[in-house]
Order: structure tokens, then C-alpha cells, then sequence
């Protein structure tokens, strides 16, 4: 119980804050230089660099040659990083015998090491956040948070309701009860968790970890082992993650098998085998709607949680802060080029547009202002680059090129690269935005990858909502948003959101990315709408995830 | 909070009793006339012969015609009684129309209607003890049982779960977080349980209400719209339930099409049209093993439960109370003609015999005098009734007369139809015991639904519990068995039926039912082997079958 006893307290904190749903977190959720040991941002720069062009060690079982093939969206260029070519089979086996040793550990201690992994996988937080914009393209902050403290935060989220599920049975019992004549019986009675098997964690390209460190830790902490299976241009931030995860557990005295990293390439996917295999248990997916729906339907005999995508529409009704909402909505365009699960899609307005407590704003007014502000925000590349980063993959670009040209749309803000500051080959995109017709639902009702919106022409207000509401609904969201002064009308977007299975957050005008999921205290992804079947983190994010096994015998 | 308040104090208990896993029923266990009003008994025999030989009276929507057929084991007549016979889109509208209102109430509220509706269950167990009699073929005191407090139990401890879940989660929050030099951002967050929708729920012929009500109750708790599909040799226990349930719901001034019982036959069976009905959010199934993982593998869009059947298998090792192991496995074959989920049908028996607390005793001894047990508990017709009860269905008296000729078999004690002292024309078998070698696993692998046990011939008793789990994770079990009087074999015992993903009851010497399972201290089924996906209960049979929708604003 060495590991449970140390991280008692931290594990406390979390069991309160995912009750109270309050702000907090484990870990130092800043770069900033005052926060940190000196050196440390420059060490994790060095240790990122020393990573390119040369085979990455990691000693696990199967390897039967190297693989992999990164290009960084800010140099263009790959990064020269070859990674284990594992036979399938192989890993599956040893991830196997993995499992039998870490079933007999107590649940506690599991989650004890689960967390004593979180803290270690923070020291490399800066290398981390360099491998992540070198592979996603985020930029140097997003990357050190969404790679770093908040996807850990995340992870220690469902560490938490994996241990809340788990302490929820009583490890023994002694039962007594008459049987008419027979007299009393009385029977001892002892009930031990059993893991599932092996659990296949596949990450996205443009949040590695994010996703991934929840399921890792949500398994992990069931007794369940895991091979993470990272997208093709995103091995590296992984590969780093695996190779701590593995050496504290063997450092521990446990089997590093736990934790196996399977690479990939686009020309040699092997997503499928992983996931299809006897040995698989359990699926944790991240990524396309499309590869999410089919696991659903094509891996029915293995416990399947999906996290994929939807058209986040934004309605518009009206607002006592227009500034703060242009300022807001802006923010969401940019950060990270839009390449965020969260970030919106669909502008529903009015065509007459709305009242604000600048008066009344029409639909074009609307429009330029929210051009403006993104055009003035992005007119200094410095900024730019902090804000949209870069463009993950090449596919982003030929979706802005097509939608330029798509005649059902009107380019309200046309799409430039900008300059980089510091890279200048980097692949880079300002958003585009697109007047459309609430008609041309064709156009928009999907996910568009890649930094482009839709300024949506409604015909009110409440024919905004029924349409986002149904896209919703039908094609998936995960994050919708809602700006409106008027009370009933906000309850009836509340409803009508619900209705569609779909969280709303309603007048995000405040400094804050408005799209920012907090762990501990926001569920992210409903499982009611097609953007995915589970959530992070409720107990149905944990609680299949291990079975019970009891014994009885007379006392 | 009605109704919540009025049961809190029941609440209260059955959470303690899930956590301590003791003893403990809100319900009065025996229908001892001493412990029900005066009459009470008459009252519900009389009211189930007024049943008989008349429509009963559903009143439901999409009534297209009336449907039934229902053949008494007892008397081997038909009962006579005629149902709705429904339009499955007109019942599915109404479910789905019903569930509006319903998910508007609190959970709290929708808890303690379910209490409500449990006491007002209780109220008609007499009744429904001889409709379960006259469909099942249990005997009257298990049908009192298994259809009345004993089922109830499981009622109650599936609403409990279904309230430990959802009241993990907060209503309401206040979220603070610093967001660097932009400030402090106050959000105050909402976050509303959203129900999946309809769901179904399958009824199994000999227990038709053991793992309805868990399944109900676990689905109008969490807010989804219940249409029972009842066995369409099953159908009154489940009518008089769903007529109850549905008054209860009126009276308290809610939708009763909450709960809508969709009866067919034979001849026109109309379960897959329900299942794979796009209304349709949740699919819990009590039956047989192929269908069961029919339904896991063609209705992979829905969430589905389900417990079907395995080769319940006892390993002897050893015993220091021979008589108490021949007795309670005696009861045990006899118990409802072993057509029960729990039944043990495998008995590895060493093929050298085993120690016992009267010495060694050989196989051929161990034989005998289980067979001689069994014929002495069943000499009396009075005795035999009580134990035995009838047979469901003819088609166990043809598995019977099957395996009576199999040349792979020898018999040891023959099965024989006894005369039942109240029913002249009752459906009867006795025990049919068979003795095979070890090798001759295709005729005992799978379950015979008969009343029909191996004596399996096994090189030793290590050879017996490797087979055994072999079964157990391949064909599936649910309840298993081991005598043994050695620490280190149970230990190693324990450990191996656990590796094979199923529960193991440990020398049941006692003067109880061994196979009885216990609400609120025995899970049932593992969800680990191929006997069933779902385990009553535990948290993963509630938290999925609702959904969690947040709200957040600027405070």
C-alpha cells in the first residue's frame, strides 16, 4: 500500500472536487519560469531536440523492426524518429501475462501507482509540450497544458472515479439469515475485482494525450493492461509518456508490459488487429466520427468508449455583452486553428440579427465586428502563432481550399497562412468564415476539420435553435453554445439542448477560452448525441470496466 | 418528494445493507399465514382463478387485437386468458411520449415511486405466486419467492444502485479558476441526468420476475420508459405487474405507459422487432445463452443487459461433512427440477473417490448415495411437489428422453415422472443423473435445461477443477461449486474459477438452499464469462443507463 498511502491526500482532494465539481488540480498548471525548478523549461527543450533523427528506445517485447514517420506541422520536415515495429500477437501475450501479476495487487495500490505515474509523467511536461507541437501543431502553451497538467488532470479525474467505483464493494462480508425450520445460516462471504483484459487506447492527432492518460489511468487502476496506440503523425509525445510509464512501473517491481506503445504508419495501419483481437477487452478511442461509429458497430464483443466529433453550433439570440461575446467567439475561431473538439463550428444567427447592449446588431454588422476582431487579433504574427498554432495536417488546407470555391457559400472572412515568427515553413491557416444559408445544411451539418465556421442566416432566433439543436442531435456535438439575455429563452435552449443530448454553455463572454473543458468539474462528451459514447469522467466511464468475483462458504 | 420522503428511511437501509452486504429485506420473506392479513392467501388464489378463462384487462395503447396462449405445467391446459395483442410503432410513440414527463421529475422522486410501486407489488404477491406456479411450474413457495420478496429484493437493490449513481453527481456548481493575466473566472454550472430512452425488458419463462423487476426499476429510476416483453408462456405473472405498476404510476398523476407490456406467442413473436426497434435505447434480456449473444452482437447500437445460462459445474476435491455435501447438493438437483439459473448440472467428481469426515469414499459410493438421497427425498409425492415443482416446458422431457438412450452416458439414477398430489396432470420428472467419463465433454459442455447432472469421472481433483473452469470460461457459468477441506486446493480453487471469470460457492454444507442467491450481498453473474454481460448488482448495471447534460454561465 506504499503508493496508495503516498498519494492519499492528493487522491482525497480529488474524490472532493469531482463531488463539489470546484476548480482544482494536482499539478503546476503553468510553464511560467517563477513555477518550476530553474532549467527546467530548457532541459525538456534539449531532451525534445535530442529525441530528432535517432531511433527512440523503448525496450518492450515483439519488436520486430522500426517504424514511424512525424512530419512537424512547423518545420514541415519529419522529425527522423523511428519507434518499435511490434508484432501484434506478441504484445498482446505479454500484455496478457502482464495482467496476472498487477490482478493480484490491491485496487488501492493500483491506484496509488496510477498516481505516482501522473507526477512522474509531469516532470516531463516540457519535453512533452515540444513533442506535441512538433506532432499536433498546437502551440507552445496548449501544448504544455493539453499534453501536460490538463490532460493529467483529466487522468487523475477518472483515476478517481475508478477508485470511487471500486471502493464501492466491500471486500468481505458475514451474512446472516433464518431458513424457517432450517434455522439460521450463517455465511462468510469475499468479493474480488477482476480486470477485463487488454484495453486498446487509440489518441487523436492534435490532443495525444489529452484523452489518452484518462483511459490509461482508468484501466491501469482496474487491473486492466494497455497498449496505446498513437495516431501516425502523433508517436513521439507517446512514446515519451509510455517510456516513463513503463520504467516507473518496473522501477515499482511491477511488470512494464502494463504499458505498451503499438506505432504505426499511415501506409501500414495496424488499428485494426489491435482492435479486433481475442485479446482485447476493452476499446478507449479518440478521433474520426466516422472509424468512432464503426468500432461501435464492428467491435460489439469488446466494451467499446468513443470520444469523436460533432459540429459545435453557437446560437445567437441576443446579449448584454456583444463585446465579450465577438471577444469570446474570436477566441474560439483562433485557438488552435479550430482544430479542437470543443471549438465551434456553426453560427446560427438571426437574419435580422439581435439585440445587444450596444443596440441593435444586424447579421453583417455582426459578421464585420467578428471579422474585424479576428483579422486585428492575427494582424501581429506573434500573437497569430500563440493563438491558431499550426495546422496538423495537410487534409486541413484542401478542406479551406475547397470551401473557398464551394458556390453555396459566401467567404465573410477569407483564410491566409501567416507568418510564423519562428518557423517559417510552418504550416499555418487564419480562420476562414463562411455566410451560408440555414437551407445549405449539406455544407455545414458535418465537421469540417480545419479552421473554417459558419455564419448560419436564420430566420430567427428560435429557427437557430431548432436547427442546432437537430444537428446536434443528429450529426453530433460536444460543445454548443448559447448567447441570450432573455431568460426564457435561455431555458428553452437548456431544454432543447438537453433534448438533443448536448451540454450547453450559455453567454461565455468572460476572459477564458470559452471552450475550455475543466476536469473535475465539466463532463465532457454526453454519449447522447453521435459525437461519441462516453464521457469524461461519470461512473460509466469506470465501472464495467473490472467485474466482480465472490466466494461464500459457511462461517 | 412525495414519495421519496415516504421511503427514505427504506433508501437508507438497502444502501447500508448494499455496503455491509448483510442481510436485509423491506419485504416479508414467508407467506406463512401468520405473518400476512387474515385472508390474504384465499384472497390472491382466488383472485388469480378469477383470471382464468377471461381477457385481462390491459388498458394500453396500440391494442390491435388480443394474443395469448399459456399452458398450465400443472394442469397441461391452457390457461384461456387472452392479452393486448399491441402495434409495436403505436406502444413505442407512447413509451417514447411518456418518458418527457417523466425525466422532468427528480430522481429523487422517480426513486421513490419505484419504492411505492414495490410495496403495492408486494400487495399482489399471492396472486402472482399462483399465476408464476401455473406458467413457470414452480412450486408455490419458491413462486411465492421467486416472484414476490425474493425478487422484489433485487428490485430494490437495482433502484438503490441506480440512486448511489446518480446521486454521485452534483445538480450545481461554482467553479473559480485564475486564468492568468486575463483574471479570475467565476462559472456557475448546472448539470441535469438525461435518460437514454424506451427500454425493453425480456422475460424468461421460469422466473419471470426475478430479474424483470431489477431491470424496471433499475430503468424507470434513471428515467427511461419501460415495455416489458414477458415469455409467451409467462405472460400473466408479468400482466398482473405491469397492471399494478401502471395503476400506481396513474394514481400519482403520471404517465402510466411508463410501463407497457407487449405479449406475443409463439407463433407470432414479435421480440426482435422491439429489440432492434430504432425507439429502442436499452435492451435488458433474461434467457437463453444463443440469444442472449445474438442480441450482444446484432444490437450493438443499444445498451444491452443480459443473464442467460452456463454449466453451473462442482468440484470435489475433499469434505469434512459428506452428508452436508450430499444433502445440499441432493436439494440442489432437485430444487424447481434444476431449472434454475443457478443449478449445478457439472459434478466432477475424482475418479479414485475423495476423503471424507467418514473416510475415503469411492466414486461409484458417492454415486449411490447421492442417487439413494434423491430417491428417499422423493419417495413422498407430498415432499417430491414441494421440492420439485413441474416441468416448464415438454421440450425438458424430450432432453430428458434424449439423453436417457445417449450411449455416451450411463445412468445412475433415472429420471421418472412422480405423481403430484394436487395435480393429477402436472408436468413431472424427477432427477436424471449420468455418468460420464471426463473426455465426453460435448455431451455435458452446454447447459441442458432439464432437470439432468453429469457425474463427470475425472482423473483427479485437479483434473476436475481444470476441466471445470475450462467449462465455466467457455460455455460460461453461473453459479459454481467446490467441497473441499484443504486450505491451499480452495485457495488455488478460488483463484482459478476467478481466472475464469465466475463466482465459486465454497462447501455448502448448510442447511439452506446452495444455489440461493441473496439481494444486496450476492452479485449475480460476473458479466466475465459467456453466462451473461450484466451483474445484479453493481454500479455498471445503472450508471450507463442514464446520461449526464451540464449547463455553465458567467456567475
Amino acid at each position: 500500500m506504499q503508493h496508495f498511502l503516498k498519494h492519499k491526500a492528493a487522491l482525497d482532494m480529488a474524490v472532493e472536487a469531482c463531488a463539489t465539481r470546484e476548480y482544482w488540480s494536482a499539478f503546476t498548471e503553468s510553464p511560467s519560469r517563477t513555477l518550476h525548478p530553474a532549467g527546467a523549461h530548457e532541459a525538456g527543450k534539449t531532451a525534445f531536440e535530442a529525441r530528432l533523427n535517432t531511433p527512440f528506445p523503448l525496450d518492450q517485447p515483439g519488436e520486430i523492426g522500426r517504424i514511424g514517420f512525424e512530419i512537424s506541422p512547423y518545420t514541415q520536415a519529419p522529425l527522423g524518429i523511428d519507434y518499435p515495429h511490434v508484432d501484434v500477437d506478441v504484445i498482446m501475450s505479454a500484455s496478457k501475462t502482464a495482467m496476472h501479476s498487477w490482478k493480484a495487487i490491491s485496487p488501492e495500490e493500483r491506484v496509488g501507482l496510477c498516481f505516482e505515474m501522473a507526477f512522474a509523467l509531469e516532470e516531463q511536461c516540457f519535453e512533452n509540450a515540444y513533442a506535441t507541437m512538433h506532432t499536433a501543431g498546437q502551440a507552445f502553451l496548449m501544448a504544455y497544458s493539453g499534453s501536460g497538467p490538463n490532460a493529467l488532470d483529466r487522468g487523475i479525474e477518472a483515476l478517481t472515479y475508478a477508485h470511487k467505483a471500486m471502493s464501492d464493494i466491500a471486500t468481505s462480508a458475514t451474512w446472516t439469515k433464518p431458513f424457517g425450520k432450517a434455522g439460521v445460516v450463517t455465511l462468510k462471504k469475499s468479493y474480488r475485482l477482476m480486470p477485463r483484459g487488454t484495453a486498446i487506447v487509440v489518441c487523436c492527432a492534435t490532443f495525444p494525450m489529452w484523452n489518452a492518460y484518462p483511459a490509461i489511468f482508468a484501466n491501469l487502476a482496474t487491473g486492466n493492461p494497455v497498449i496505446v496506440k498513437p495516431h501516425p503523425n502523433g508517436i513521439l509525445p507517446v512514446a515519451i509518456a509510455v517510456k516513463k510509464m513503463r520504467a516507473i512501473l518496473e522501477g515499482a517491481g511491477h511488470d512494464p508490459n502494463l504499458v505498451i506503445m503499438a506505432a504505426d504508419t499511415r501506409d501500414a495501419p495496424i488499428t485494426i488487429d489491435l482492435l479486433q483481437h481475442e485479446t482485447t477487452a476493452i476499446i478507449d478511442y479518440t478521433g474520426s466520427q466516422r472509424f468512432g461509429t464503426w468500432i461501435e458497430k464492428n467491435c460489439a464483443d469488446k466494451l467499446v468508449f468513443t470520444e469523436t466529433a460533432g459540429c459545435n453550433g453557437v446560437v445567437i439570440h441576443s446579449t448584454d455583452n456583444l463585446k465579450g461575446l465577438i471577444s469570446g467567439l474570436a477566441n474560439a475561431l483562433c485557438g488552435f486553428s479550430a482544430q479542437m473538439c470543443t471549438s465551434p463550428q456553426n453560427i446560427h444567427v438571426p437574419k435580422d440579427g439581435f439585440i445587444s447592449d450596444e443596440g441593435p446588431i444586424s447579421f453583417n454588422e455582426f459578421k464585420d465586428r467578428l471579422s474585424q476582431t479576428i483579422r486585428d487579433r492575427l494582424a501581429e504574427p506573434r500573437r497569430a502563432a500563440a493563438m491558431c498554432g499550426a495546422i496538423q495536417a495537410d487534409q486541413s488546407l484542401a478542406i479551406l481550399r475547397d470551401l473557398q470555391t464551394d458556390p453555396r457559400a459566401q467567404i465573410a472572412l477569407d483564410t491566409r497562412p501567416y507568418d510564423h515568427p519562428e518557423f517559417p515553413n510552418a504550416r499555418t491557416a487564419t480562420p476562414l468564415i463562411l455566410e451560408v444559408g440555414a437551407k445549405d445544411r449539406p455544407l455545414y451539418q458535418e465537421e469540417h476539420f480545419a479552421p473554417v465556421s459558419f455564419l448560419i442566416k436564420e430566420e430567427s432566433a428560435e429557427a437557430a435553435l431548432e436547427n442546432a439543436t437537430t444537428l446536434a442531435r443528429e450529426f453530433g456535438a460536444i460543445s454548443s453554445y448559447l448567447y441570450s439575455a432573455d431568460d426564457d429563452f435561455t431555458e428553452k435552449a437548456q431544454d432543447a439542448f438537453a433534448n438533443a443530448g448536448a451540454s450547453l454553455w450559455c453567454n461565455m463572454t468572460v476572459p477564458m477560452p470559452i471552450n475550455f473543458a475543466a476536469a473535475y468539474s465539466d463532463f465532457h462528451v454526453t454519449g447522447l448525441n453521435p459525437a461519441g459514447n462516453a464521457c469524461l469522467s461519470d461512473l460509466a466511464f469506470v465501472a464495467n470496466r473490472f467485474r466482480i468475483v465472490q466466494f461464500r462458504s459457511p462461517a
